[in-house]
């Protein structure tokens, strides 16, 4: 077993453990964005959200909302992202499933992303290829 | 009925629709971080993830997982992001909660978070705080 996650899981490293039940695990980023910056991650190991059971991905959205529940209610915070790099291109470092859940402050400056405007048809183009029929 | 979202969903305001189920609904972002960023939302409308059911709650993140499969299949893309931004302090924009799905490319260059070490302590304090026992 190679993956920290599993083995913080397992207990072999140690975590700050904020939630707990039969399919999930909530523990404190050592990292954090914003202090109380909480991951969440099935038990079982998936590398990500299309390795993973529906089954699973339910479970850890609840406990997700049970996190953000404990953030707003006990850090007095007024909102909190949640996310999720799926694989490396998109920031994933460990390939196991964690959501992100990153309570936020007024005025801390996290600003993660730039949009854009579509060019002209090109909506159009990128609906007419990923549209799920 | 004031909401954006709603009247999508209602068809009163014209959509990329992605993906439509009974309960959920998906389409593009028409100010995409990158081409084919799509939003999921529940069609009832709920503010944020604590006004969500469970049960609706399992519904977006499954229509998530088919969008982000969509994507990479389809887009030729090896990632993407999954996010929420819970309350306007994090950056919601539209009272209806929604899950932006966002590809990503290799070079991008979006990074969204600056992260931390906690101070002496300060995790343990933290964590007995937010622990949900």
């Amino acid at each position: 077993m190679s993956c920290v996650f599993c083995k913080i899981i397992a207990g072999e490293i140690p975590s700050y453990k904020v939630y707990e039940d039969e399919n999930t695990l909530a523990f404190l980023d050592i990292n954090p964005v914003n202090p109380g910056h909480t991951l969440v991650v099935p038990k079982k190991h998936f590398a990500n959200i299309e390795e993973a059971a529906e089954a699973t991905l339910c479970q850890v959205i609840k406990t997700v909302k049970k996190v953000g529940l404990s953030l707003k209610k006990n850090l007095a915070v007024s909102g909190y992202n949640v996310a999720v790099n799926n694989d490396p291109v998109a920031g994933q470092a460990v390939p196991h499933l964690h959501f992100h859940v990153i309570p936020r402050l007024p005025g801390d400056n996290l600003e993660p992303w730039s949009h854009k405007k579509y060019q002209k048809n090109q909506a159009e183009e990128v609906l007419n290829k990923i549209k799920i029929v």
